[in-house]
């Protein structure tokens, strides 16, 4: 298994199972392939925007949709749990491990799908029948919260803290925490709600969707060379994230060592740590901000993305050339004693907030081996001094355990946290 | 000028501005040739699907984004106008014409982008620079409170007939009406998201935002012999929607002809009518019914979506085979004396309700030559009768003149409406 999810362009697709195959299936296994390739020598050609079709490898050391190429949409999900039966919840994560199995590869959930009973409801819900796999990644985490249920006490990593309270927090209950959460990140946005939505649907009465983010417009490249996407300040950020092909920056800040944490933390070995923020933006004030001190405060040109004094969006930034608050200055390694941190947020926008303004922003995720040395001092930093802050507002928080990939048929979301007791 | 907006490929794209042309761009233009020529021969290759670079005409008799086949994305904003001062808003009108026109060709609002003033804010807000055109359409609509300002009192046509309340309504205030609206539909999200907003900022003290709403599924085929997208409970339906090719039936039924209307409705000939419905769909229900009591609600099978009896989704529907309240059969122009309506909605999630499902549906667009004599009989009949009642809520509502197209470069959104007093 090679450090990164490979997307396999011969899979069957959710096309192909209702007789409608052929020429449209063989073109997105054929761009694909060429995307792939073009990415592996530093082309700027997107793989997520040049492949709509092909499917993302479900087994493997990690999970996927953490150092997968970016998709374009998202949807992601935080649950409670409802039961308090420790078989049930196992037995849930054991199907939705096979539903995850089987809607990642571009198959409906159950076997029967429509072949099934009449008088029973459909195994799957139907609406992406017809749809291309769009590398639909499902990626489970779990919240500090899930560890005072199900004798679990003992199984919290360390390394799963409880973020501070940061100042500027502005935190919506109904949008913060969560005993679970799953990534569902596609090219089709229909196929990224069919899989939450059917997911679920499988937990009803044994979990809850305690809240939900869509996003549309990823905001980080994980393609190296790649030009990072704009955000809704129409800014270039993050163009120094970790990319899904650098091993050895994956390994040093994403994923969790043999020897990380304490001694029942051995189960999230291949994991990683999770940070979701819901980052309100306030656009329309920003809108109404100088071209020149919006460079200021980002410590880029807004047309190409090039730091202070510089030409390409590449280019190694001079830090000094930057005014102190300067967010790319603030949040570069550099000035962090190196934190890196991998990103993979997506901007939203939620229709209005009553006001008249429009209820948009970035849904920022990132993933880092360990939360103590990665999203907690970053954010102390930034929260403290970003120029950014006049113009942002968290409103949501939560943290997860993200544990190793599933790595064949018989294995199962969370089955070496729940099957070995510390 | 033909009937239905062209596709123009070699249109300049966002992206070569700043200079990143190329093949991309000419591969664009290929692969929408080819869609465009496949589609006029009834090949079930969707446009939408095969082209997302290209730009629409925004010029015409008819505004783009009604007959044009439907876009991937949506984000519609309805508008309340702030200001009593006539002219300003009507050069509000001819800024937001000559920013449609830009943003619509894949250029940035205003000459300077980011060569201009550093002093001033930018005229682009500029999350869209370097994405291409994606099909973006912009297009207006006046409300009937519009009608009861500038001294509009006696130009409100007579189609423009306020909806009245249907059993099983349940509106939500915050979700219905507006003085104005603004339907923006593109392959990219992102550039739809970016038009509504830019639009929002350049009308910033003359309107402001009254509610919005994103759509992701496109949930209707305007394209003739395509496969009908699905919805969210995982049917087909509208299969025998109008096709943007179809002169005959856009004629008779969506366009509003010359001898339409009163004395004083003359300005609306070229334009049409449309109602929107913000539909929310109870899935968790859906999800746990029967899958044979799903397809006598809808009058189709599931999998493929061929009318009850029937072996093929376009294979003309045996209506008397169905359930006296199965959706198609009382939904069909056979059932309602002719009534036929141009159907261009879009699932949407917004996220959770704050009881644990999701907050997901159809928002319902629809056009017409008089709503009078389309929506309105129709819903009476559906929603007196439809078996799909039980898993449907209708919560918000508008109506709105969508005024005929924007002739030529002096022309401008209104100017019919603004410059002849009745």
């Amino acid at each position: 298994m090679t450090e990164t999810q490979e997307t396999k362009g011969g899979s069957p697709s959710r096309r192909a199972l209702i007789g409608w195959g052929g020429a449209g299936l063989a073109l997105g296994a054929a761009a694909a392939g060429g995307a792939m390739a073009m990415a592996e020598v530093g082309n700027d050609v997107d793989p997520a925007a040049a492949d709509m079709g092909g499917a993302v490898e479900f087994h493997g050391a990690h999970q996927a949709g953490i150092a997968t190429p970016v998709q374009d949409r998202l949807h992601f999900a935080a649950f409670d749990v409802k039961t308090d039966d420790r078989a049930e919840f196992v037995q849930m994560l054991k199907d939705w491990t096979e539903a995850a199995r089987r809607m990642t590869a571009g198959r409906p959930v159950g076997e029967g799908a429509y072949g099934g009973l009449a008088e029973a409801p459909p195994d799957d819900t139907g609406e992406a029948l017809g749809l291309k796999p769009s590398r639909l990644t499902l990626t489970i985490g779990f919240g500090p919260s899930l560890f005072d249920k199900f004798g679990l006490h003992g199984r919290r990593p360390a390394a799963l803290a409880d973020l501070p309270a940061f100042p500027g927090d502005n935190l919506d209950r109904a949008r913060t925490g969560g005993d679970l959460c799953v990534q569902a990140c596609a090219d089709d946005p229909q196929v990224a709600v069919h899989a939450i939505r059917n997911l679920a649907r499988i937990g009803f009465g044994k979990v809850a969707v305690r809240w939900s983010q869509l996003g549309f417009g990823k905001t980080s490249s994980t393609t190296p060379g790649a030009q990072t996407p704009r955000n809704l300040f129409g800014f270039k950020d993050g163009t120094r994230n970790i990319a899904g092909t650098e091993s050895d920056r994956l390994k040093k800040h994403v994923w969790v060592g043999d020897g990380d944490g304490g001694d029942g933390d051995a189960w999230m070995t291949g994991g990683s740590y999770l940070v979701a923020r819901r980052i309100r933006m306030n656009i329309e004030t920003w809108d109404r901000t100088p071209l020149q001190e919006q460079e200021d405060i980002f410590g880029r040109d807004k047309g190409e993305g090039a730091p202070v004094g510089k030409a390409k969006e590449h280019d190694k930034p001079f830090l000094k050339a930057m005014k102190p608050d300067a967010h790319v200055r603030l949040a570069h390694p550099d000035s962090n004693g190196g934190i890196t941190i991998l990103r993979r947020g997506y901007s939203f926008t939620d229709g209005t907030d009553g006001l008249g303004r429009l209820d948009a922003g970035l849904f920022f995720l990132a993933y880092q081996r360990d939360v103590r040395e990665g999203f907690i001092p970053l954010q102390r930093r930034l929260s403290a001094h970003d120029a950014l802050n006049e113009y942002i507002q968290h409103v949501g928080s939560a943290v997860f355990a993200v544990p190793p990939g599933v790595r064949d048929s018989g294995d199962w979301w969370g089955r070496a946290l729940f099957s070995k007791e510390a």
